[in-house]
Order: structure tokens, then C-alpha cells, then sequence
């Protein structure tokens, strides 16, 4: 099958990204939001993200050219009824992405594809309400731009043809496709990058190394430009303290408590200007930091 | 206290770099191993890394000059009866360790300070017996010249006054040094890299992932020249088996015996051309590995 026409649920971080960067490889985009406020703010990033991709030559084509194949719409219908594709990215809820799986399978061309941009839930939980189970996979990126691996995850009623389609997809907006064979929540990536959280937010609360010592093992050793903690910080703590919370063993219950000390006192992690670290100029990223 | 002499006890890989390092830093060094063969390729080794540094313009000084502040021998006196601190490298099997500091802490002069290099051991089960335990550290380097963290590990009857004087020693050694405020198997860094490869193992055991997608992700999210499985690669499956089943829960135990199938088949990673890939030139390290 062709793809030509590219459907994005949710106008938020990741969503706008991904929309951006089938612009940019060429598809017709219509992204999609339930508040118009939300599409603005897209709209805005898209045009820094444009400014940046500029700058380091990383796109051939003049930026209203690129944003002339996005159409931001509120009405669902006109996102969705010219797609070849759907890559829903809308809040981590089950309940809102159900309502809005249920209403796209009704309204969309029967051979549309559908995927969820889910970090955490499962395909299979939005399959049959989607009325498409066959047609319906896990697609989910990471930033696009720097971390360019897109999970390619199917349910057990994915029709398996559509697997080489996504990775072909995958190729064409610029990423690196990889397999998750089973459901597997946190897909591959992430399942590791929070093993390697766990095990920091243990240091920590265990109290056998510090903030700034634990990261500066990980950083000096692997030549990486953050440890874990300065990694949370960019992530976010609020979003950190959500999934660490769901884990049931001591350690990670005694790191969400840990977590919960930083957001009850308003700190964030990069975006509120506080979490582990001071922004806009956190330690780790001064030159005697790991001298 | 001013160090000007260092003993290094085992001849082995880590042993050859740290004594390597502080002939760079400007010591006296005395290199003890019971094996002439050892101390054979203990110098061997350091003829290499010194010609890699010299490429790399990270000396100033002749190799030649370098070396002659290196004494090699198999005999423990020799190595010992100068130092003002002692680093020891030798096999991890604790009787082999007990047995050697016990004679070092009859023949060192009374000032020196002991240092184990040890991996996964601690240094309370030699403190006792090296009848110098307020001298008695763990002082654990990685591989000296590319990944440069030094732990700095107390037991609870370390004088805290040594702290300070590793931490010197440490950066006088181009490392940078971190302290692992309790006893703890694996320090900082490598209980991280141990969380990381144990999530790693279990995407691969659990059949979520292949070991090549499990690469993927994690080189390409962080820019990274090789994933878990390459890092297994160039630990040694056989390290890696070791570490692995001396862990209880079953996703380690799972692994442990996937990695029982490598080593049962010689595959031991990169020193022996094969582990979970094909070396000299293993498939991460091929250009189109990450397309």
C-alpha cells in the first residue's frame, strides 16, 4: 500500500514532532486537537523546531513549504478522512484514548492504519474498540529528531503484513524501526532506561553514592553528556513519579517518595527551572563537573 | 601525606593500566605479580597503550622515560617495601586476596595505605586480616584511560581522613573520583550497567526483542557506539556468566543459562571472535547497522 496521507491524533510534544517530520519527508499531514490552543502552540514549535533543523542543514526544503502540507484542524473528520495512516499521540488515559479510537473507527476510510503513540499502555487495550484490531499496532517514537528509534510493537491480532509497511514507514520519517515482538509496556528503550533509573534512585535513597556522583560515573565512563538524574530532570520528575509509583517493590516505592518531596516543593525538573539539578545551567553541564 | 611510590599487586589487565597511569602521573611504580609471564605481557600491554597515547598526543614524556619508572617482579617485598600506597589487582577469589594481604600487611612499612581494586568483592573482608583496617579502602578504577571514574569506597573501619587523600590521588591519576558512601558490590557505575544488561537479557530471554533491535535502541536514543549486547561483547560472556548467576530472581537465572549456551560453545565475545556478534568487525559497527 501507498502511504501519501498522514493522520496525527494530539497536538502535543510528540505528536507536533511527529506530524513535522512527515512534512518534512514529504506527506500530507492533518493534525489533529480537540483545543485550539493547543494546534497554536503546535504550530509554534513546529516553526522553532523548523529554525533549528534549518540551522544545522538538516532540511533542504524553505520551512512554509514544509508547514504547507500540515493542516491543523480541531474536526477530527478532517484529519482523519484522507489518511492512509493514523498515529494517535493524545493523553496517557485509557479512557480518552478509548472514546477517541471508537470515534476514528467509525468515521475513517476502511483501510486506514491505525497506530498509538502510547509510551506505557498496550495496543490491545484500543484494538477492538477501534473496530480494526487487525489493522491495529504500536507505532511510538521517541523525540524524532535526536532519538530516532521508532518501536514497532503489534498486538496478538495485528495482521502481521502490516509489520514490514511500519518499518518502511519508520525509514521514511527518518527513524530506525525496531521490533517488539510481544506487548511489552515501555516497549525496548524504555524498559532499559528505567532498569538504569531504578538502579540510580536506589544509590540515592539507599544513600551509597550522590546525585552528582552516581551521574558522573555514568557520564565520564560512557563519554554521555548526562547521568541518570540529569536525564530525569529532562524528562520530567511529575512524569518520573507517575510510572515509578506503579512499581511495587521497596526501592522504587522509596524513590517515588523521594520524587514526591521534589514536585510538593514545585520542582519539575528542567522545565520548572528546578528538579535534581539547577536549570538554565545545571552543574553537569560545567566544565569542572567531572574534573 | 605525600605519595611518591606506588605498588600494584597483579599484573593483569587493570593492574598493567593503573601502574601504567602512575608512571604517566609521574610515580615510582613497582608492579608485583607471581607469574614472570604475567609481568611479561604486563609490559607488553603497556608498550601498546603507550604507543596508542602517543598517537593520540595524551603523554608529552618518551615512552622509554615512562617505563624506566616501572619496576616488574615477582617478588612482594620489592613491590611493597617502598610504597606509600598499595593498589591490588589481583584474581577475584577471595582466599587468593586474604592470603596475599595478610602478608602485605606484615612486610609494608607502617604508613602505607592499602587499596583493593576489586570488582565486586568488599573491603571489609580484607580489611581485618591486612591488620591495617583504618588504612584500608577500596579504591576501584574502570579502564584508567578511556572510561576514567575511580570509586572510592570505605568500609565502616576506614580512617575518613584517607578520603580526601584518594580523592588526590585519584585526580593525580587523571581519573575522576567518586565516593560509594557504604559498602556496595558493583559501586556505582556498574550496578547501573548491571540494571541495564539485566533488562537488556530479559527483553532477549522473554522474546520481546532481538539482540540486535535491543542495540539499536539504546545506540541510537543516546548516540551511543554500542548497546548491551556489544557491551557484553567486550566485558566477556564468561565475566558476564559469573556475575549473572550468583543473582537469585529468575529473569538472571534465565540469562545466566542463555549465556551457558554461548560460553558452552566457546563464544566468550570479543577476545575469542565471537559472542552475540562476529568480531573483528562485529554488525553494530557497520554503517548501515542503524539505518
Amino acid at each position: 500500500m501507498e502511504i501519501t496521507n498522514v493522520g496525527i491524533l494530539g497536538a502535543g510534544t510528540l505528536g507536533t514532532r511527529v506530524a513535522l517530520q512527515a512534512a518534512i519527508s514529504g506527506y500530507q499531514v492533518g493534525i489533529f486537537d480537540i483545543h485550539e490552543k493547543a494546534l497554536d502552540a503546535s504550530f509554534k514549535l513546529m516553526k522553532e523546531l523548523l529554525q533549528q533543523l534549518e540551522k544545522s542543514k538538516r532540511i533542504e526544503e524553505a520551512s512554509e513549504k514544509i508547514l504547507s502540507r500540515i493542516l491543523f484542524t480541531t474536526e477530527l473528520e478532517k484529519s482523519v478522512n484522507q489518511a492512509d495512516i493514523i498515529n494517535e499521540s493524545v493523553t496517557e488515559d485509557p479512557e480518552i484514548k478509548k472514546e477517541l479510537w471508537e470515534k476514528v473507527g467509525k468515521i475513517a476510510p476502511s483501510q486506514t492504519l491505525f497506530t498509538t503513540n502510547t509510551s506505557y499502555l498496550l495496543p490491545s487495550m484500543f484494538a477492538e474498540i477501534s473496530a480494526r484490531p487487525e489493522k491495529f499496532c504500536a507505532f511510538h517514537f521517541h523525540d524524532v529528531f535526536y532519538s530516532r528509534v521508532v518501536d514497532i510493537m503489534p498486538h496478538v491480532g495485528t495482521d502481521p503484513a502490516m509489520i514490514p509497511i511500519l518499518e518502511d514507514f519508520g525509514k521514511s520519517l527518518n527513524q530506525v524501526p525496531v521490533i517488539v515482538m510481544k506487548e511489552h509496556p515501555g516497549y525496548l528503550f524504555n524498559t532499559m532506561l528505567l532498569a538504569l533509573i531504578g538502579a540510580a534512585g536506589k544509590l540515592l535513597t539507599g544513600e551509597i553514592g550522590s546525585i552528582e556522583d552516581i551521574d558522573k560515573s555514568w557520564m565520564v565512563n560512557f563519554h554521555m553528556p548526562m547521568g541518570p538524574f540529569g536525564i530525569l530532570d529532562s524528562i520530567g520528575l511529575d512524569t518520573a513519579w507517575h510510572v515509578t509509583k506503579t512499581r511495587k517493590d521497596s526501592a522504587s516505592q522509596a524513590f517515588a517518595a523521594l520524587l514526591k518531596t521534589y514536585l510538593d516543593q514545585g520542582k519539575l525538573g528542567e522545565k520548572s527551572g528546578q528538579g535534581f539539578y539547577q536549570y538554565p545551567n545545571p552543574a553537569f553541564k560545567q566544565p569542572d563537573f567531572i574534573l
